[in-house]
């Protein structure tokens, strides 16, 4: 499915955002940057003529991006990732603005400087299941948010909206975010320090292996254990200096929860990561890379100042070729 | 520690080997070619003037090649991974032929064709502890040994020289490799499928993510932890179509033992994957990725007619800047 | 802490209830038979002259039985475990009937012939924190509601009080229950069937034991784990045939959760599993034993018709000598 | 399939042996004393009129006890535990003296009065898979062998006779005994002591739940996890006074493995435990609970200076009913 983590370790304050999309098929996942006079129409909020830019990985549709994860000038982060059968949406028609679920990194890109702002315009509105057009059902996602200070998480269930705050910088899939975090208790006794043996009675067991205080960690790619890898390969990162260090180490910490094709069969399918991204509010950088490219690509947050989005296929690099007698 | 696989899953007989290596610091590793004129003198075997070449990332030392792992022109591999507490190797002076431990990688590069022309040489021979020099102690190391058809794992332990049929193509370090391969019944219920709640008693449980057969699977980065879960992304791995496609995938099966920064201490470091390798007997080349790179780096397999190493210090290559203006 | 279970295996509609009490002493427990005329005068609810006779372990205090866990002559049988954290009682003075805490299971074994009944009277009154007396923090339980046709949790929790289906039969302690029973989707994969080698990739893995299918089952004694398992064991409980066949299967069922002395500290003492209990509504027999007991005792269901508590302190029974010259 | 413990937690070096046998039907076991002068004719060892006295369960077949696990008077125990795939049997005629597989308890138990002297009886000799009759298959066990002082694990398998120090005072079933030693160093981390949360980062993790120290144990009934919870118990199992606190916790801590019917599928089947024991060198005493039974009995070890010998089949005791009229 897929894979948030805000990892707050570099120095000078220096932090990362980013997620995997993992899936099935593409729906042909492309950069994006909405510049800040393109026009938005939203269903119950109006018109918005200038507001932030930002960059992310979206599928344009009828010219419409529906953004998979962004971030915007002013450094707040939104990803979108799937939360079927939890994901319940409100109704409008009741006092409240309404945002329609596929508008909502948009809106919240377009208006809010700050996880603050976030909370703030969510009070204030309603998020509704209006669909994008008809052949488009409406997605059932939850969402990581985050800027250089604090990340939350924010639902839709059947209770209503939930914001969470999240200590752990870490968003995948369903369960609910409350279970998934109680869940995490369960692994108080993993640590990545070396540890004496523990087992009582004497007994001296051999520390046959480095590593084994992490046992007991799970390795597969369900949506609890992917939680639970990030978040410990995230809360034990060692601290990074710079903006290639910080990257580097970013997608490193992501990578705990990658899913290479086979391990998961839906179907007459297979679910992979599809891609893994990286932004960075540092620089502006939005950094990708695809299932099939064999390394990183990044763009460059340009072209603020405009009225029509500026779109990035994903595409897959090569190796680097050493020492070809055509290079 | 380190991880070796041998992934058979290209079309066309396309196979591909390669491996991590986990530690704490740095030797400063080489792709190196060593031509097929480059002279040995072996400790015990005598000299060596012309011999298959190879390639592979080694610690050039005084000249000498101390391989980490290699593949020569026939498409035969070698990895030497950390086997501490267990290696125990032969002693001299028994009628048979000596081959110091640093000597292996490259004497059987020189003369093995394949797999059972490794058994074939070792049959003859004792491995011994003679040390490079005064300053360097023996390494204690066992070894994945694979060619386009087989995969087998070397073994020297107090009970003398052990030969292993390795039918998952994964090697990590302790324990020995029988109880490495004893421990992967454990995991004979976790599978990639789609599997029905098999609870019992009429409980009706939910598969609320994808990928909920996997669970059991073993998420630290333990050497039996690694073993467990690089062998199933190994099993499960979809066929592939080519060399990219081949290679791609290979680093995708590696990487579920990739090892971030942080996750294991060691005294005042941290343990991490200071490289991974893939090499395809198909091309021969030799693909790798550093820690610190933005992608992976390719050295073709060239100069096989020399007499002197041909050496290509690793090397991190930065991300693919799409837009920027100066690109 | 604590695990009841409800099992319903029996022929003829045999069920069984029970529980253990894990703890690191013991405030004197009895099993205590409340006979019809017994008075009670509850805090919120008024007096009760004539009411359900019930049978149960209970400490009695100032001659107040303040049960652990009891059965009714309707059959309807009711457990208070430890919620330590996440019971929050409700407040008085809402126009609702008002039980205290230490009332409810009394309150309810006088008043209901069943689970529906439970929930009726439920439906009417709020459960508040009263306490006994000065010395007597009220204790924070949640229940296991349960009788031939029916098991339901109950638990007075921060959001009000939550009624839920048990469909699994069992409680513990935290986290609240539909975590409980969510976490138990974790545990698909197991089963108590024979089951072949899915690993993938052709890798045929050895079923070297029998019982492998459950591997994967948690086996500590935390809250959540002793769940699964007696979820687990519970489940795939055998039919039994008549009142010895189903008690024997119960208390077999119900000691996967057994902690013996040791497993689990607590400051200087140690928690272990003080009394196990099993209630019988075919017989009306409370049988239970206790930590030092070699033995399982049986008190009869006699004496309805009274107004005095009948009070049966536990006991131990010894080791049933077979050859002693003296026996 | 079985568990067999040593358990050394008494005062005054009082130490209690015992075992359970799991399995999917029952050949009629019997507790049977061997007095000293039940004459025995050994197949490759000639008579033995006179001997040590045991007692012990045991199927008798044509006159001949075939025990399970026995202890003699000098408080010499051993168990004989299913071990199929593994056992291996030696060949006579290569001048040692030859114990059947099926005299191996009777012999030992008759000649040795401690574990050093089972050591210098096996070194001189060898045991063989001549059958008891052409009915019977040789059975495939591997043995616990105990007295106050020492316990080691006997196994004959295809490189021969093997003997281990048996640190943990427990055995099992597959794998062979230094692969089950061996794995129980995964499991150094868990701990039956309070442990802080040291997952990483300044994650606080909550313990909402005493025993999680122990979370990471296997719960199912492989042997495999029956040999790790058997450890852990055993190895925190708390200090006990007399005879009595003794038997009970060994009943307490070797029920952690115990097999309630349900669990594990055999075929048509189902595998239970059939029976568990506990034999006291203290006072001689053998005790036993069946599946069926509500309680422990125990059999004086009387009756030593006979020549015939004397049979207590197992029985099932009630529950001890407190309240009866017909009491």
């Amino acid at each position: 499915m897929c894979t948030a983590v805000y990892l707050n370790k570099g120095d000078k304050g220096g932090v990362f955002f980013g997620r995997t999309l993992d899936y099935d098929f593409s729906y042909g996942e492309e950069v994006v940057i909405t510049p800040r006079n393109f026009p938005f129409s939203f269903r119950g909020m109006g018109e918005c003529a200038k507001h932030f830019a930002f960059i992310g990985t979206a599928k344009v549709l009828d010219g419409y991006p529906l953004y998979y994860d962004a971030m915007n000038e002013k450094g707040l982060y939104i990803a979108g990732l799937n939360f079927v059968g939890n994901a319940r949406y409100g109704e409008g028609g009741k006092g409240k603005g309404e945002i329609a679920q596929f508008e909502l990194i948009p809106y919240l890109m377009c208006k809010c400087a700050s996880v603050d702002g976030v909370i703030y315009e969510l009070s204030k509105a309603v998020i509704t299941g209006t669909p994008f057009n008809k052949e488009m059902p409406t997605a059932q996602l939850h969402y990581l948010v985050a800027d250089g200070d604090r990340c939350i998480t924010v639902e839709c269930v059947k209770d209503g909206l939930k914001l969470y705050e999240n200590p752990v910088g870490v968003l995948t899939n369903n369960p609910p975010f409350d279970y998934q975090l109680f869940n995490l208790n369960n692994y108080r006794n993993v640590t990545a320090a070396e540890r004496s043996s523990d087992f009582g009675g004497g007994v001296q067991l051999d520390a046959y292996s480095r590593g084994m205080g992490g046992m007991g960690l799970p390795g597969d790619w369900s949506s609890q254990s992917r939680f639970v890898r990030a978040a410990f390969a995230s809360a034990n990162s060692t601290k990074t200096v710079g903006e290639n260090d910080g990257v580097m180490q970013f997608f490193h910490v992501l990578n705990t929860a990658f899913q290479p094709c086979g391990i998961c069969q839906v179907g007459q399918g297979q679910e992979k990561t599809i891609y893994s991204s990286c932004v960075s509010p540092q620089t502006g950088r939005y950094y990708y890379s695809t299932y099939e490219s064999f390394g990183v690509c990044a763009v460059e947050f340009e072209g603020k100042d405009g009225n029509e989005l500026v779109r990035y296929p994903h595409k897959a690099v090569g190796a680097t070729v050493v020492n070809a007698k055509n290079k």
